[in-house]
């Protein structure tokens, strides 16, 4: 007899098990039950479909039950809701959503890959029929339709995650008024709150509203009212605070649920059945940074985890590394992306560590196509081993954060990273990439070479009047700079040397922090003892008191604003 | 006292080492030597003059002597040559080439980086004026106004390099009739023959006259003569047959040179005297991957040895990891990159191994800046270990292979790459990347999993009238096929199964491989022993044999091109 696989969930990790099972085994029966009326949709290109990029919305569409059937022999069976598990029987029953009907179907192996539901908060008319959520192709294409039948002009968005932020900048290249209120002091939380600054300028700068450290209390008519009392015009509301884990059918089972909230699995993503399986969004899996388990709702990590889910039906082992974390972003004119933890993350886990920030071109500065890079390396402290990065910029960031997440994998440290020998061309990188730059920079600050401050610090530095050098040109420092900063240029400094103090603390900055590294460098081998580098430079603290300067009106610390 | 480094040139290797010494050493006192009027160019961006993207030669030069004096203390001696070492006295005789004079200095420690020479060939007329080499900005400014001065409208370009390819496609940009002349069957020998024609590709629809296995045999007036005897129009010529490491000084002093022909060095790049380092294009260094020295000439490198060397001067230890050669170029619409060994080099070096060929989409496909990428992964049989990877396509193909250059110096295997948790966005990448891809095919492979056989061997399978199936739809094969190949789409191979033999081997391809793969499998699973999977696909061999049918005129073995 051969095996009678069903699968719950017919997305990325659904469709992936179906398709390896069907790989491993021709004669296999494999059924695929998925409750809204499309199979083997690309989740991750639905706010797309907001602006026009994805212009047909039949093209979120990968596959259909007919192709699934044709090439793969597979059932793939849309509108039909799985309600109930039978664990002794080893049967499911099934709800037919067109038909409205119920029926049974037993399973030998019972794959679930139910995925996770956006969160409505319990505010005052969140049941609306303008407030949407996006989960799927019928999500999206109401929200599309009702705001163009509606003639809407204003949309709040509510929530900064990944959804939210996509679905604000779609919304906005399609010319709509657009508000994203954000709970947290930042959007995109695997982004540290000094790289955040970077997307919220990118958000603003683009027209999009911004509001930060607020929150939903009401939704009303025409407008929505935050917690801290502003009213946002908004005849359309789109809500992305988050997705739970999709576990009702599991718990109902019986079926260990995590500490985490989601579906509790083993090495091999069995549940605590060992007929059944889950994969996806709505199980917990193992962090190897974090030592503990954790959620991770992507759809790379749930198509590897479908495969070895298969592969375990049919007695073959895998190797189970646990989850990092790697994401990236598209948003205006920025790529950004991120890998490992984050200075948050390690802090809140105690696990000690420093972290590094540069903003080098990325890509030979004399052609057309080089742009800044913003980096962020963070390392384990003393041992040098990489825990994370993130990087943010016009060009190709990604790849340095495929480097890092490739190195954290492996167990690297700054020392591996250093010695990275990467591919070079001038209209694609540098000679020296960022990863191997960061590394030298970290290798430094471990072993003791230099010390440095952190962005966040320096607005304590400028207004406790601390002895700050701008080691820019005169020209350069004269078109905006620290409020308080003294201009010792680099190329002037050894005839004026005098001016610097040797009996108090000096922080050096330039403009990214090449020129003013070399001076920290020159005075402790003077003598100097207590010279520190500005991490981030002049570029990197305007970013980071962007959005308190020009949001909060907080006093701005520097003269001018120069983001060149 | 404070120590005394001289360093004879100022390009990638000197400059660096310049700049290292003074940050470890404020006293020091360094001068660096270089023969050109220029130091710390951009040799990786010469070519680029030639097209206008760098339109201002000036650029080119990153630093002059002025700020290396003003900002690190360096003093920049250009138009300067260094003519002798006299190792017992600890000097250098240095001439003036300006002043015409010549001097002495002395050194404790002296940095040889006097970079490669371009190789003339000994042939008629190659001493004419209209015959150029490009090592410096004084060369490319000087083809620049020869060209534009003379009214030039054809030029030959000699030699299929990474200089020569940019140096055709950068006066092709511009507007001139260009003729590349390669002697080996393949340009840029870090690709494989199956890669390097998706190159070969480019340029010709591009409309550069690409010759090769061909020499050149004469310079005349107005033309050029090959070996087998064409007469190539050309009022120009750029020779680009590689470069000799500029060892005459080295030599002369008596300085060990290195089995390659190279200054040899040890770990810290220390020659055979310990007061003087050398490190760039002159040395030879450590091929990791291949156990034995090799010569590469390439920025990065440089600049790392660079650092290591100045570190040695004052007692700092480095690991000396060796090199893998990782580069990349960009070419007219393409990117490519490779890392690590390819085919060929394995071969060569006894070196067992596989490889797998791939060509997904570089993005989501309903993404608008989605474009096809051609991957090829290189690994140790039967260890799995990662040897190489080549990848070409529009988009960024060069994060891909960063990402192996860094899993091959982790000494990482397809199972470490399979299981990478890389960055994904639909407008950045793909949920499931291209070396997890790759790595699940090879360990397919080196598992026996299934069978393949490659692009090469695909022209005698259709001429010797082997059993192939093509396993596209209908529409797709009748766009243009196989000679000889059978249309069983995967949609009907399930009913149309009796037209399968089980007694002779079965060859089966579609359109870049996925759907081959399945009706492999399905295959096998139905008891069938003897299928194979056509590697790289209908589109894999198109481009393979694109080349030998367009150019040498074979017969064609498709009804009709389809590169779509």
């Amino acid at each position: 007899m051969f095996k009678k696989v069903l699968i719950v969930g017919g997305v990325a990790g659904g469709a992936s098990a179906a398709a390896r099972v069907r790989r491993l085994d021709e004669r296999a029966e494999i059924i695929m039950f998925e409750k809204s009326p499309h199979v083997s949709i690309s989740n991750c290109s639905l706010p797309y479909h907001l602006s026009g990029i994805v212009e047909n919305s039949e093209r979120l569409v990968l596959m259909n039950p007919e192709i699934f059937k044709n090439r793969y022999n597979i059932e793939a069976r849309v509108n039909q809701e799985v309600v109930q598990i039978n664990r002794e029987k080893k049967t499911i029953i099934v709800k037919d959503l067109v038909a409205a009907k119920m029926y049974e179907e037993s399973y030998d192996h019972l794959v679930l890959s139910p995925g996770a539901t956006p969160i409505r908060p319990n505010v005052e008319g969140i049941n609306s029929p303008n407030v949407f959520t996006v989960r799927n192709v019928v999500d999206i294409e109401n929200i599309n339709s009702y705001i163009k039948q509606n003639g809407i002009h204003d949309i709040a968005v509510i929530g900064g995650g990944f959804i939210g932020v996509e679905v604000a900048e779609n919304l906005k290249l399609a010319g709509y008024n657009v508000t994203l209120v954000e709970f947290a002091n930042q959007v995109m939380t695997t982004f540290d709150y000094d790289m955040a600054q970077i997307l919220h300028k990118e958000m603003i700068d683009h027209g999009v509203n911004l509001i930060l450290e607020d929150g939903l209390a009401k939704l009303s008519d025409g407008y929505v009212l935050t917690n801290s009392g502003k009213k946002i015009d908004a005849q359309a509301v789109v809500l992305a605070t988050g997705v739970k884990p999709e576990t009702r059918l599991a718990e109902a089972a019986g079926l260990e649920i995590g500490e985490t909230g989601a579906i509790k699995v083993d090495h091999n993503y069995v549940t605590s059945d060992s007929n059944i399986y889950a994969v996806g969004d709505a199980i917990e899996v193992y962090h190897r940074l974090l030592r503990k388990p954790t959620r991770l709702a992507l759809a790379g990590p749930a198509q590897k985890q479908a495969r070895v889910a298969a592969d375990h039906m049919y007695g073959i082992p895998s190797r189970n590394m646990g989850v990092i974390g790697s994401s990236s972003i598209h948003l205006f004119e920025l790529n950004a992306a991120s890998t490992g933890l984050n200075v948050k993350q390690a802090k809140q886990a105690g696990i000690m560590h420093d972290s590094v920030y540069l903003m080098p071109g990325d890509k030979v500065g004399l052609m057309p196509n080089s742009n800044p890079m913003h980096f962020k390396l963070i390392y384990e402290y003393p041992t040098g081993r990489i825990l994370g990065a993130q990087a943010i910029g016009k060009g190709n960031v990604d790849k340095r954060i495929d480097v890092v997440a490739t190195i954290i994998t492996m167990n690297g440290t700054l020392e591996d990273l250093k010695d990275l020998e990467l591919t070079y061309s001038p209209m694609l990188g540098t000679a020296k990439d960022v990863v191997n730059h960061a590394a030298l920079v970290g290798l430094n600050l471990l072993q003791g070479k230099y010390k440095e401050v952190k962005v966040s610090q320096v607005r304590d530095l400028i207004e406790s009047n601390a002895f700050i050098i701008d080691a820019r040109e005169q020209a350069e420092y004269e078109a905006g700079h620290f409020k308080n900063a003294i201009n010792i240029p680099l190329s002037e400094f050894r005839q004026r040397i005098d001016e610097i103090p040797k009996d108090q603390p000096v922080y050096i900055h330039c403009r990214s922090g090449q020129r003013s590294y070399n001076m920290v460098m020159a005075l402790q081998g003077l003598g100097y003892e207590n010279i520190y580098n500005i991490s981030g430079s002049y570029l990197g603290v305007n970013l980071y008191e962007y959005f308190n300067d020009i949001v909060t009106g907080r006093d701005k610390i520097v003269t001018e604003y120069n983001f060149k």
